[in-house]
């Protein structure tokens, strides 16, 4: 019953939803373009559907072991679609196991967030050390998560900018 | 000092410190602009940085009644930032009036949103009804906070491909 939820719960829940939210929207939009409109670019000289659902992909899959939770799944991906630009790399993986991997992706990190209690959602993050975070507090897990909803959105606002 | 904050403190915090990173963001993009790039469309036909600028001064101003912390005080511009599309009003306010309006905004909000407390945070939005939020608590101020925060990231994405 949501009356028994602690405030703390209750913070969680809410950056959840939001979270959950923007994905659902982003998965939407892909969902809503076709392979052809996969390789369109959002705008003269800009990146292309395809290379940001690679980008969104590689860079939210990063969270597992940016949260402590384990290894990246594809991180195989985060060269192509992180640190070079698009069209930089020829030989992108198809277009249908891109979509495939969102959507494992999406369903291992609901899964992984839902066994995080909130005080270990308050817990420092990998790439901050334990004397920083001694004196930085709001460099959590819940810090990534908000700066990856907010990461999603960015995109997703680009994306919508395609000429369908 | 740090050490002495509660987690519910802690939650308020870090999602504070994202909503005031994505605004700097976006502060230092529109002030990187001249009036003369403000006027000059995103991509062929999309929305100018005039436009937005004006959208995220509306959209975000209504945080406060949303907020149930007072009034807005630029309730004029959504008629013509958010209701109607960009070019749809041609006689626009002047661009150093929208700057202007833009810092005092976040200098307010940043004002108001010190003065709640965790718990105040965790209180009901003033779009939900009391019956509708003993279900769903996440509708409370912090998911507007969250929400205008992607929102802000959303239109800066947009606003990154402009060619400058």
């Amino acid at each position: 019953m949501a009356e028994q939820k602690t405030h703390e719960q209750i913070f969680v829940i809410t950056a959840l939803k939001a979270w959950e939210q923007w994905q659902g929207r982003a998965t939407k939009f892909f969902d809503s373009l076709s392979d052809e409109q996969m390789l369109q670019e959002i705008a003269r000289g800009k990146n292309r559907p395809i290379y940001l659902l690679g980008h969104l992909i590689a860079v939210n899959d990063a969270m597992i072991p940016q949260l402590r939770l384990g290894e990246a799944s594809y991180a195989g991906l985060w060269d192509t679609f992180v640190t070079k630009a698009d069209r930089a790399v020829t030989d992108l993986p198809p277009i249908s196991e891109l979509r495939e991997n969102w959507k494992k992706l999406n369903a291992h990190l609901d899964a992984q967030f839902k066994l995080l209690s909130p005080i270990q959602w308050l817990e420092r993050h990998s790439t901050v050390s334990d004397d920083d975070f001694a004196r930085e507090q709001h460099r959590n897990r819940l810090a990534i998560l908000l700066s990856r909803t907010s990461h999603l959105s960015y995109h997703l606002g680009q994306l919508m900018l395609l000429n369908k």
